[in-house]
């Protein structure tokens, strides 16, 4: 252990240990304290969070299948993940549900709120299932949402599905922390492929119009639309052409398919050695802006470099000072201070 | 000049007072040496371009169009640029042209290199043609790329197009620094639309098939298929249809429609408080960035820290460490030491 962080502040408490012990065991209850902890925004915490992370890192540690499922609200999300969750326990997999919620690292609140989801498959003994996270510590929600994957995988998980709102940012987010990319998307008038956010289509590996049930004709013709834009678009992953399939989680229409779809392109990334290159750049992703976010987090821990940061942010708000020189009068002035 | 960074060091050498004083005068000799300063890595220049910009900084700062010309290499950016910028100062417009290169940022080299460009327009009095930067220290690229910006907008120019090679992500980072993204693309297949980098259909303003006089019917069938294109991806502007024009250089084919159409936009965004409000989370994005890219060049001058964070990074890669504790390891050893 002398990598361990802080090695100059002693080894880890022995609740952190008790903690790592009970996720490696493949305790759900220890596993929900711990994302709990990563996911903690007290100072207090940081150091533990990473003391955890470093006793639960092992060879384990990316080993999973990472499956990110995006779309606008009200595309059925969670209903898609349980359907697709419940059959893949019942093949014999562990799966583990996360959900990224961006707004509740800007505005503390959460989208998804407290409203019970997924309870068939959160009852199922081999998976666990976990609401959104807040921003943390460890690089706002993505970084709390790669240290709960790891957790996952260190409790023995070896599916672990992402599930963003699909507002804003965090469907290309969540596309730098897993390894597929499944959008679900809604039957609709032509132009309502617009409604499906900005550059959710280039990270997408399969596409599923859902809710067939509800509109069967207009799913087709969303489907051959979203074939004609993927195909203009093409796949982010060599050798992989995008599917556009067709579902519904409320009659299990295609989640055979999508399964077959999601684990055909699983094991082209590992024998194309794409899933390894792109582990590597996840970790290299995760590992600058958990320095940058540390830093940060250092700089401006002083009340008095907080208020320099304010002020000069509000020149740059203003219009009335350089950012790049303002930029460099905070980072001086914390400095010499 | 009381906001003026590193006030404890004193104030601005009298060289970099008379840098400022040549700007703002117009003199392209020492705009072009302050674009020099800028884009300087020395870290003892940091300081000094620092004090350049805020100098010059003014209410002036911003006031220009700022056009981004962008598109896959070959698809006649150059050229165009030249008569775009032509077309312009014949209408009495002072025009000035920046190249984006990222290649210059990582490998130290630079994929325009020395070839003379837009002679015709870089002749023109009221033009002022710069070729790529180097990566500099105000934020790699992108960063010494806004400082030019607003060294050629203190210098009189009411115009900048910011040229990109069209290479990985700088067509998205510089529509993070302007109001305008000119797409140049050109006739092909269908699946060569592949040819065009991810995420720049997502930011294109105006869409180009170029080198008509090339190829007349394909590129017809070009601008029908990118048509379709766009109409899937939407607008990025609010009110905005993304225009899909053809030109030509070589015989001056669309270069009005497409100039028509920039301003078109450009009166839009203005009218709808679209192009403040663009300015303003910019300046925003510009001040974040600089932030930590100077507090990881403050951090990482020690040579200890350089190794520390080497080894850490080495670990990240190697898979043996969890990246964000490797972080928050890498700043507490930079902390207490």
């Amino acid at each position: 252990m002398t990598n361990r962080p802080g090695s100059d502040e002693g080894a880890p408490g022995s609740d952190v240990r008790a903690l790592a012990t009970g996720v490696v065991a493949g305790d759900r209850l220890a596993l929900a304290r711990a994302i709990t902890l990563v996911e903690s925004s007290r100072s207090a915490d940081g150091r533990r969070a990473a003391d955890l992370l470093d006793l639960v890192w092992s060879s384990r540690s990316g080993q999973s299948t990472r499956l990110a499922v995006t779309g606008t609200p009200g595309a059925g999300k969670s209903t898609m993940i349980e359907a697709l969750g419940s059959e893949l326990v019942a093949e014999g997999r562990k799966v583990a549900v996360l959900a990224v919620d961006p707004s509740s690292g800007r505005s503390g609140g959460s989208i998804l709120g407290d409203k019970t989801r997924m309870t068939r498959l959160a009852a199922h003994p081999a998976a666990f299932v976990r609401p959104s996270p807040t921003s943390g510590h460890l690089g706002g929600v993505t970084g709390s949402t790669r240290a709960a994957i790891v957790l996952c995988e260190a409790a023995g998980y070896d599916t672990v599905i992402v599930e963003t709102v699909g507002v804003g940012q965090s469907e290309v987010d969540v596309s730098t922390m897993t390894d597929i990319v499944l959008l679900l998307v809604l039957a609709g008038a032509g132009d309502e492929i617009q409604g499906v956010k900005r550059g959710i289509l280039e990270v997408a590996d399969v596409v599923v119009v859902n809710k067939i049930d509800a509109t069967p004709d207009a799913a087709m013709d969303a489907r051959g639309l979203y074939r004609s834009a993927m195909s203009l678009i093409g796949a982010r992953h060599r050798q992989w052409h995008v599917p556009v399939l067709t579902g519904s989680a409320l009659t299990g229409t295609g989640v055979d398919a999508i399964l077959d779809a999601v684990s055909e392109l699983n094991a082209l990334l590992i024998d194309t050695g794409q899933k390894d290159a792109q582990r590597l750049l996840q970790r290299r992703l995760w590992f600058e802006q958990s320095v940058r976010d540390a830093m940060i987090k250092q700089f401006l821990s002083g009340a008095a470099h907080q208020a320099e940061q304010k002020r000069l942010a509000h020149s740059v708000d203003e219009g009335t000072r350089c950012p790049s020189s303002a930029a460099i009068s905070l980072v001086t002035s914390l400095a010499v201070s």
